[in-house]
């Protein structure tokens, strides 16, 4: 028997509880990347983490909660935006946050989850519960909160709807010629829109 | 035996088959409604419409086939928006494209159908690529023809983009306060885009 398997009898020390964590985390976003959110069980994550499914449960409580913090790993670039697109002249905030987002979709590897979740969140309504959570109040509020007009937060949505019809159209459904588009020139065209909303009559 | 159970012996006439096909794409409309395309398969469309499998394969083909007929009706409406949209001044198409579109999303009786076929699209391949096929030819190719400019079908689908985000955020993931905005505070703001998008620089 080896030092690591005697030491799992007893308590497991901190740092292996956070390596545990960790390893659960990456398979709960796996598994939902791959599989979606209804396809997904609390135990093909245990099986897939080679824990227990009471593990699981131990660290995260439900389903929606582990989806919840794996969101939340996959969302941690993008809730960066708001510092990112207000670095800089007010009227380049519109392409900033085209760019933004568009750099996320782009990078295959920042891709993949966010797909799943997108598509997650459009079939099943716990997942939209969880992304309106966090999508609402630590991205969009956020966005909002710099803004100070009346009416920011449904701006900051309007605009955001625009990139999300995009990211839909071109990475998701593949409608040509927007799948095949070059990047700048869609963000040419879509720059001043996402500026409109924000800071826009 | 009553007479129309003994004529389903023979070749049913041509009024009989017409009525069997519509019933078949009804419960074929309802089952993809309900279920979407993954979940929905050619034995329990049969079963819903109280014919046998074969007789499903028999008017429509595959299951794609028989989704994209169903699909075909649910986009019925939307099919007519390139003569709606373009009747009447040109500085009015942005608006008039957002309210007819919204108009479909608004009515319980048409959104549910196409609730399901956003969803179907954006999580199978198969029901994006009947999607893709529908809605890129048949609507947004006629829109872009009419707008006779370069780089017209990508404008179209830019446009269709931000009513496409709008309309997921606010009916499907219900993000707040887009979800109960007032439809015109809605309108005010998308039409300009969509105008912009069509007609624009």
């Amino acid at each position: 028997m080896t030092g690591a398997t005697a030491r799992r009898r007893g308590r497991p020390p901190r740092a292996e509880s956070a390596d545990t964590r960790d390893r659960i985390l990456a398979a709960a976003r796996e598994e939902f990347s791959e599989r979606g959110y209804e396809k997904t069980s609390v135990r093909g994550i245990a099986k897939a983490a080679g824990v227990d499914s009471a593990l699981v449960h131990h660290y995260f409580g439900t389903k929606e909660q582990v989806f919840q913090e794996a969101l939340q790993a996959v969302f941690a670039p993008a809730l960066k935006a708001p510092d990112v697109i207000f670095e800089g002249p007010a009227e380049g905030v519109g392409e900033r946050f085209a760019r933004f987002l568009f750099g996320i979709w782009e990078n295959p590897v920042t891709r993949t989850p966010l797909l799943a979740v997108v598509r997650s969140a459009v079939t099943n309504e716990v997942a939209a519960s969880v992304f309106r959570r966090l999508v609402a109040a630590q991205l969009l509020r956020r966005v909002a909160s710099q803004l100070g007009l009346p009416d920011a937060e449904l701006r900051a949505e309007l605009a955001a709807a625009q990139l999300v019809g995009v990211a839909i159209m071109r990475y998701v459904i593949k409608l040509e010629p927007l799948a095949s588009a070059d990047l700048e020139v869609i963000i040419r065209r879509i720059a001043p829109v996402v500026q409109g909303h924000l800071t826009g009559p």
